[in-house]
């Protein structure tokens, strides 16, 4: 029964994605022979840095985090603590759709709210909504969108931006919801283990990588055309200062494939033997396809294995 | 005597950013035929992007604006603003090294600090001093690191990490100045217009530019490979969500060089040709050299031009 | 009236060549101010390096050459000869058809055949058709293929390979004609001149190179690369030993394109910055259009021109 | 006891390099369990075509052929047999400096001397001797080097440009010997068989392929990138006419490396992926480093198999 540390407290978006990968049979079971985990213990922790620190330190198994936003780009804390401290892998990762519920005590109504607590993150996308539909209320800060709801039930603000999960969590209403100013906001979230062996290749994986590169032009095209020259399909790049001084980065490759694809396999021995350090945060499905998989190689494998034999 | 937009209020480190570059005269004038401009008209906006969205209305001349740390990388809203609506362009750039001063009302020791006001960014540079030397205090948040000393100033904290200038402004004192839990935390801001002839070329340049690509495997690379080709040093990439869905982006690219260094024109007309979308964000003076120079071309086009004519 | 050198002696194919050069306006004047040369002194020359030796001297104005055979490839000699000693331009080309007389005394009929003069190169185009239709006759080599017709006519042999032209001129009479083993036998011919300005650009036009390379690994290839990522279409490329050792070659490249065309002139450049040396063959115009033309670049160019000038 | 054809008559350079192939045990044995070939039957060969055909059709088991010279480049005959027809595989090389002997009849001075036979291509390669010092001779046309010599014996000429091999065979004096207008005059042959599975791998080898490509620009720009980007040094790239038409090219590329050096097995089977036809030539021992060797990968592929088993 694994423990699976995530962004507390109950009720964020984090916790709503731990379910949905609990639901879909995400979760790999820690113990042998069992083919998912049907039971995990959540463990709220206060960020997404220190949900992976329960994983390196084993108060938890696994950790879920957001990853990516379709909005804001990048969660920077889960990258940066996955490219620093021990290693860690990712395992599995699900995509759930971006929208909030206005929450309230019940009984508010509309008119009288005058302050709206809000996660800055989420303050930004539902800004024009506040400015439509609750044009006075003054937006304050709090610490999470399930602190949020928090802030509502304990009387510090009127009405919260929040999750349809913490505002019945906290007892509260919905004022209003599925709120969003972008249509199309989704967030992508990992779940993030110890090393060890890759899920199996499904043919619609993902393979992601965080490399460190000799500070000399061309090093990162260099790079990448490892992976361009086996059309391995690259589906994102993030750069991250190494924190070393301006302008040295460190960059988190993501590309469609998994590490038994012989393009794969390929591109990252050439990548680790061409970078000055290559992290593997792993190989996993993603379910759906994510852009063009990597070329089968069966045909030119049987065509060399002839060659060798003396049989062209 | 040109406005200036900065994110305020007053005693932020863009103001203290906004005051050097002006220092160093590299504040074109708005008057014809001045060189540089010697007297500046400070406006303070609520933020980053209300400081480009001044520029772009014609409220201010300029906006200065942090564009990347160090520690955390891009700064995301100054991106964002400037690859969507109108153009804009950059006309000069400093970096200032960052650190805090904690600031309080006279009197406070700190042994009387039970909250301090911090701006989420800077209490992230500041934890392991805060747990070192104020162990005790609760962090609440403030909106800028100069509010963070107009929290204190008004009563709402008993401290704030806050920068000199405001600390000053605002009749407050030092508790303890130049605190930063990491060496290195520079940050670097650029001084952005509206379009333009570009400042002349210096031979220590930077040229930068954002790019939208046909989403078709190794476009990057391609796009990428116009500049390694010519020897042109990339010296950052950084990619962000287009916002229409998951796992399409645009690409910031800053590379050494001046648009009019051969090279360099040859690789913009290149990528305008390949790209789907290239907005230009400027070429300007860095001061320092950032990487290495693009080759000069003097040799090669005389050779050519006795080609043309026929003198081999 | 220019003069120009050719492999003769008279009725070769390659005089064949040099009047259909002539006949579609081809060659150019040596008269300042003529569109074309309409009366030509045709020298006839030894051999192929003869012919371009006339040029370097000064005894000729052009030479008419073959440089390529699409059954037996590359003609050495030309291209051995365009590489070494004073710098040479190509101005014209022209393609043939390669078909053989085969030339007799008047009233000799094929059973009177005992002996056949031929050139290597023609008797290896009409092996097939010997041994079909003479399979009791000696092949006897011959200097060229006006040559067996001359021997032909001095009673050397009973019957040559030889051309039409010379048949006609040795005062022989055809006991074939038309003949060729391989369909598709076709050689294309150059005009070569002293440096000077080139032709005009056509928009059909191909530019050649000779390159010698820094012996590193890697060097061809990086040279390639500068055609290819400016999509200009290498339509051939052949190695020839820089004789200075097994295993050191020059390259002789041959592209679409002309060096007016801006991708073309943007890759001599790169070329001669990268390449040990660069030996520019000319550019001239083929005609008919012989592979992908280089990519316009009038859009690209004003779009650069008003970004320079503050118009994005 | 293989069989061995050789472009004969017996006195070639060609039967020279067979005898010294054999010397140095490069010969494989035809015998189960044999090490090497310690008697081998010389089969002479009107043609090098003649030699490599009798391969194929078993009337020989290996053929000793010429691949490349210093001066003159690509031995086409050799490269045209081993790209069209039944596959064939190259097991050994070995390079004779070439330099001739001039053959005469026991008694014979250079002042008796009128007539001079001579292999043409020998005849271009001591044409500055033989002005020199035979002024006054005329060159006649041979069918090879030992064939001037047999003209000599026969009276048909006076002279002959032939081999000391041929010189001693055919019972003739040497007028002159070492005779060779350039230095580093070197040749390159290759012992060819039927396919059968590569010698070992010895860390000196060379590997062997002919491209066919789609007519695509950059396609064999591609092409050579699959070699570039895993670091395999390309020596010789040679093009030969696919003889379809004026324009469309085979392509001989040689590397250094052996089918079992991954870095060339990758490149083997990417290439098989990319072209439209590839034809291997074979792997096989060098002697002599004559490159870059290709890069190890025991390194990193050990590291793949840790991050195959969790262990990173």
């Amino acid at each position: 029964m694994p423990g699976i540390a995530y962004l507390g407290p109950e009720g964020t978006f984090t916790e709503a994605a731990l379910r949905a990968l609990q639901a879909h049979g995400l979760i790999p079971s820690t113990a042998p022979d069992a083919a998912g985990a049907d039971e995990v213990t959540p463990i709220a922790a206060d960020s997404t840095s220190a949900a992976l620190a329960a994983v390196r330190s084993g108060d938890a198994d696994f950790a879920c985090v957001p990853i990516e936003n379709s909005i804001d780009g990048s969660v920077i804390p889960t990258l940066d603590s996955l490219a620093d401290g021990a290693a860690l892998q990712i395992y599995a990762e699900l995509t759930l759709d971006v929208s909030f519920t206005i929450a309230v005590r019940p009984g508010t109504a509309a008119a009288d709210v005058r302050t709206v607590a809000a996660y800055p993150v989420a303050a930004a996308q539902v800004r024009r909504w506040l400015a439509a539909h609750l044009p006075e209320a003054e937006v304050v800060p709090a610490n999470s969108n399930a602190a949020a709801a928090q802030d509502v039930a304990a009387g510090r603000a009127d009405a919260g931006v929040s999750t349809a999960l913490a505002t019945q969590r906290y007892g509260l209403e919905a004022l209003a919801a599925d709120v969003v100013d972008e249509p199309n906001a989704r967030t992508r979230f990992v779940l993030v283990g110890r090393p060890g062996p890759p899920p199996k290749c499904t043919g619609a994986d993902r393979t992601s990588v965080v490399l460190q590169l000799d500070n000399v032009p061309g090093a990162l095209v260099s790079a990448m055309t490892e992976l361009a020259v086996r059309d391995i399909d690259l589906t994102r790049i993030e750069s991250r200062p190494t924190r070393t001084g301006l302008g040295t980065y460190k960059f988190f490759l993501d590309f469609v494939g998994h590490i038994e694809d012989p393009p794969v396999a390929e591109a990252l021995r050439a990548l680790h033997r061409r970078c000055a350090d290559v992290r593997y945060l792993g190989s996993w499905p993603t379910g759906d396809v994510v852009g063009a998989a990597p070329p089968p190689m069966d045909e030119s494998a049987s065509w060399l294995e002839g060659l060798r034999e003396g049989r062209p």
